[in-house]
């Protein structure tokens, strides 16, 4: 029989930790949460925000008598946050969390909390601003949480977890974590990965001012800057955690360009028409799933 | 003294095309707009929407007595569209175009049009749709036009075509061709290319569905879908026209991603966070300047 979660803990107050807190307060009255934040300026700010029932300074104290427990920081901060409330734990909590790569996240939580149950989760949900002021009750509305329990999860606090994601407003699926490594290294890291670098690029050239770049980033250029605005110590975190499959998919992506590179070279106009072609009906099916604005340019005002 | 412009002749009815024609009405109706398209359902379309006083079957025809004529076809069109309406061209017009490319535009419509007055331009301004139905009249509201008037233009025909755009609600520049031609190279030609081939990349993955990498695209690759579904042929053109400048910025984007792959690959987290730290100062700088909407997630609806 699936549990029913009645006390939540979020650890990490930012943008997800308090969407989460938001989205509970709309969507889940009924649960009682109480937040932690290692920084006191962020607990500080989701008091005056008023995003949980309870904010507690002591780390062990956020969490007693939770039967959720949702770590929120950065991937590299998960076993310090695990550590930190290990004292205050219930033994039968369940453990989750929402770092962008999920095998060595379970791995560190595990070991941080030996003889407790380790459910990881990721909501493909976000924006490029982080900090708890950040956060909305919709952003999980419609998007995925990939749950990836460990083979030995038992059914029922899968089920309550998913239960808890689906209430939030999101999509649900699992998939081991292993496989959601791969997948999130293609649909998010390497997107990052590949912004970072085209804004650095053209941020340093010679021939090409800074201010140039701006003024005329309309022409496209703008898009990457969103995504690579996005919280430098998080994203070292989900590079260093998922280095793996973050260099397998590069070393693809670098493969393609090389193709592309050389039919522009070649003056190759088939080709390049052909790829381009391909390419477009991609947008389309995101479009039909309700994955993104179907309005042109993300209905951007002008 | 700076002509004045009475009666536009617009070849090429698509996205920009039809875009400029609307502007026009909304903003200049004092000036006579007549329209071309090589296409007969473009011109039906056109005709339908009342995009222009007149759409003429004909291009000779649709430029006779215009002392603007602007073509708004894809860059490896424009000297076709040109030689095509030569004969009904008027001695003294100005000719000119909103090609993305603008060194090799400039040479095929000097070439086409021997002893005609050519002024290139290029407003830096667009979405990923095509056709006139995409157009809309305030597509160049607060955004760059950028002329590249050849050294020997007379500046009252220079200071026309700047008026034109200006009155349109663009913000003009005047650089030379070949440094247009670079500029464009990083800000719309580049991310335009690396956008086309991680989408690529990403739908070609054997150990990553297609149908997985739509579910999971909000994780940031549905960001450079929107990009990649722009028109093919509009972009086979523009790689071909301005192929030095484009593979010269991949080189130098190709080494920076090998910078943050090595670091990736040694853990070096530091690098890492230097890197991302500073990318996101520019995109402060471009919402400071208007260049985009400061809204998170570009304002999306989610
Ligand atoms: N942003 C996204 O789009 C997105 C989407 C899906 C998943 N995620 C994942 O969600 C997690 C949180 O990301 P976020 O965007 O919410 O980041 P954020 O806005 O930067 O918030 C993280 C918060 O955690 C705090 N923190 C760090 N270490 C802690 C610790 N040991 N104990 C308690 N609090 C600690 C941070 O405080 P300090 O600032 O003082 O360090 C910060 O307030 C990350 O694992 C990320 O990979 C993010
Ligand atoms: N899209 C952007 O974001 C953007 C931004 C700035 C500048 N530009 C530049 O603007 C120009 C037009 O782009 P667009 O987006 O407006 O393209 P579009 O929507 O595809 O429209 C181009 C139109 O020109 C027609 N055409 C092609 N060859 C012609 C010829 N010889 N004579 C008359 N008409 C002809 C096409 O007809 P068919 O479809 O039948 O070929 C089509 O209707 C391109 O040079 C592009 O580089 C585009």
């Amino acid at each position: 029989m699936a549990r029913t979660i009645e006390r939540l803990a979020i650890v990490g107050l930012g943008l997800i930790g308090s969407s989460i807190a938001r989205a509970v307060k709309a969507k889940l009255p009924g649960v009682a949460v109480t937040g932690h934040d290692v920084s006191a300026a962020v607990r500080g700010e989701a008091q005056a925000l008023g995003l949980c029932d309870r904010i507690a300074a002591d780390p062990a104290e956020a969490v007693a008598g939770a039967d959720l427990v949702i770590f929120a920081v950065p991937v590299g901060g998960m076993a310090d946050a695990a550590r930190a409330v290990a004292p205050g734990l219930r033994a039968d909590a369940i453990i989750s969390d929402v770092g962008s790569s999920k095998a060595g996240v379970g791995a560190a939580l595990r070991e941080a909390l030996p003889g407790h149950l380790v459910i990881p989760a990721h909501p493909v949900a976000g924006t490029e601003n982080s900090g708890p002021a950040a956060g909305f009750a919709s952003l999980f509305d419609g998007r995925w949480c990939i749950v990836t329990p460990p083979a030995d999860a038992p059914a029922g606090a899968v089920a309550a977890l998913e239960a808890f994601w689906s209430a939030l407003g999101a999509r649900v699926e699992t998939m081991d974590a292993a496989h959601h490594d791969m997948v999130l290294a293609v649909t998010s890291h390497l997107p990052h990965l590949i912004a970072y670098t085209i804004v650095g690029t053209a941020s340093e050239l010679e021939e090409v001012t800074e201010s140039e770049v701006i003024k005329y980033s309309a022409g496209g250029f703008r898009d990457f800057t969103r995504i690579a605005a996005s919280d430098p110590v998080m994203w070292r975190d989900v590079f260093l955690a998922n280095r793996d499959a973050v260099l397998a998919t590069l070393q693809r992506f670098n493969e393609d360009l090389t193709v592309l590179q050389q039919a522009i070279r070649r003056g190759d106009g088939d080709k390049l028409e052909d790829w381009f072609t391909r390419t477009r009906a991609i947008r389309r099916s995101i479009i039909e799933q309700g994955q993104d604005d179907a309005a042109p340019d993300f209905g951007r005002k002008h």
